[in-house]
């Protein structure tokens, strides 16, 4: 394996931003951006867009051949591993061999199993220098998704709430709209827009009758729709169900009628899943929400947004399957009402924290702060 | 009156940071630094450090003179009008007509009525070029209990809570030690240190039997103590009454006898302040939280750190007497427990807020957020 240079994680951080251009589109595949350098210049550069379309690397390659370069002898930088098997663009490793580059960095190794590794085997055999680890965690956070799907069988879970100062999500007469201002709001559909699927419950429909799909965001696509809804008491009427896909996860033996004969049935599935085992939840039916991820992470779905109720959020918080809490917090005090999400009463502060600050910055008037899980398993 | 130069917001900043530090010493003064220009370069600065000492300008005066350095033709940059009285220490700004200084900028003027725009008019009477309004807002924050006991005649109160990131601030059994980390413990007594008296109730006594002085930071000098207790219930065994200064707010026709028996007595002083109007709090009898603060200020308190319990809090709240809300938030959700401050139930959700985000930071693993009310009156 090569070395290092002092100039690697300048020319990754160019390729991570390049694969960030991606952030909406590229679902099930990950974000990857590309950059070809010689002489500490850019010479070609390329970022995947979506499924079915060329890798980053084979984008890149593309443009040196389009502009007449000759990436002969130069650094290829990629934000994960080139692929070494035959998907839908013939294996990256190979197209890169080709190209008579002298050096390839990646920042991760790919943890998709028909890869693993072996994109850089194939550039070692070819007698390319590489070098991986560079800008590791920017590299897994941006495909945290994917990582998690990969790894853990299941989609990372980014569970996103607005609350005021002292954690009141909705007054006790349920008026919750709008305790953010318009740039958290706004910024809550780009999260939506990165998501590969949208996540919420049967009780947040009923009260709130939201549309779950990405406005006011740039985007030709728009996620998945997930609604947990055991009893399947969704109405045909509800505006989610109007548009776009839509997964309904239920623990009913038999389907309603009308779910055949709706306008936009063929977008609609009922997903029957296991309720988890009697006794758990005081002889309530409840979805295996485990299960249920499992089966989305089966379909592709790397990134899940969380956007529930009290009662289903904190029902995913205490099953332990929140990877990512968004929170939204307004510059108001508003004393009584309704909380982050229902957590089982704690008789001691533990001293080991399961929570840590990733991020924060001011969204328009508001504060944003990401939390991230410790020691994700 | 003069014209504003490119340089001078650089050395008013220098200014402004000679002036913090004299952050835990000059009370009941304002903070106050002073820095000499001359071809771009500071021949002499100074700052207020205590009451009875120097103000900034005599200081930076003093410092020139001991190192044989003529002020003749320099900028004088101070964070507040120099004072026209004769104080303790002879009007500063006689003082500077007599260095030769040829133009003096301040951040702003000072809002004692003995000054308030008279130290300028002193320069501008003997020839000296004087700006006024530079980084008004820093100079304003440096010293807002300075300002709000000048112009409002009460106490800057900033209350300080420490809570999880769903707002808990204790659990229902009472736990709450400790929510946050050790640098967000350690960053409260520097608030502490920084203000001139610290307030809390008599629930918080009893509960926690607080010694509400402040420990780990480098200072001479320990806030005053004041605790609300209307009944007088304080047990003379208190941590807090065996050291330093304590005032106690109360409603009581007579003193208990340990009073002035106490080994601390000569420390410890029983201040009866009148009850609201009966009715206001359904019968209750409650110390009025606005005269306490006006003798606060009458007393020469400026800045007053507030860090009582869920009821004292929401009352400060409630009587739209809080300032500044400084929120030390960890990252832990605990769900059921006690929120900041009782507030009474809300209908609506305003569409003006009452509260702005002033700053926030990391402070170790929790995050430190300052919020200030909108419009202050």
């Amino acid at each position: 394996m090569g070395t290092p240079h002092p100039n690697d994680e300048h020319w990754m951080r160019h390729a991570l931003n390049l694969a960030w251009k991606g952030q909406y589109s590229t679902t099930p595949n990950p974000r990857v951006g590309c950059v070809f350098v010689r002489d500490g210049v850019a010479i070609a550069e390329g970022f995947h867009v979506r499924a079915g379309e060329g890798h980053a690397e084979v984008q890149a390659i593309a443009q040196a051949r389009a502009q007449g370069v000759s990436l002969q002898g130069s650094t290829a930088y990629v934000t994960l591993e080139p692929c070494a098997h035959h998907g839908r663009t013939g294996p990256c490793a190979e197209a890169l061999v080709a190209t008579g580059v002298a050096r390839v960095v990646a920042a991760v190794l790919d943890p998709n199993p028909l890869v693993a590794g072996k994109g850089m085997a194939i550039l070692r055999a070819a007698g390319i220098e590489t070098v991986q680890g560079v800008l590791v965690e920017q590299a897994r956070w941006i495909n945290r998704g994917f990582f998690s799907r990969m790894e853990r069988k299941r989609p990372w879970v980014r569970l996103k709430v607005a609350s005021s100062a002292d954690g009141v999500t909705a007054l006790n007469n349920s008026t919750s709209q709008w305790i953010t201002g318009p740039e958290a709001r706004l910024d809550g559909h780009h999260l939506r827009a990165q998501a590969c699927a949208v996540l919420s419950g049967i009780g947040t429909v009923k009260a709130d009758n939201p549309q779950l799909n990405v406005r006011g965001i740039e985007t030709d696509r728009q996620p998945l729709k997930v609604i947990v809804d055991s009893k399947l008491e969704i109405s045909p009427d509800a505006l989610l169900l109007q548009t776009g896909r839509v997964l309904i996860a239920h623990t009913e033996p038999q389907l309603p009628a009308w779910l055949s004969t709706h306008p936009n049935a063929a977008n609609i599935e009922a997903l029957n899943v296991a309720p988890v085992a009697a006794g758990l939840h005081a002889g309530k039916v409840k979805t295996d929400l485990l299960r249920l991820l499992q089966e989305l992470a089966r379909r592709g779905i790397n990134e899940l947004h969380l956007e529930a109720g009290f009662g289903l959020n904190g029902s995913f918080m205490q099953a332990g399957l929140v990877d990512e809490v968004v929170q939204y917090v307004a510059p108001r005090f508003l004393g009584a009402g309704l909380g982050l999400f229902r957590l089982p009463e704690q008789e001691t502060l533990p001293a080991t924290l399961d929570w840590a600050i990733h991020s924060f910055e001011q969204k328009g008037r508001d504060l944003l702060i990401v939390w991230v899980r410790n020691n994700q398993e």
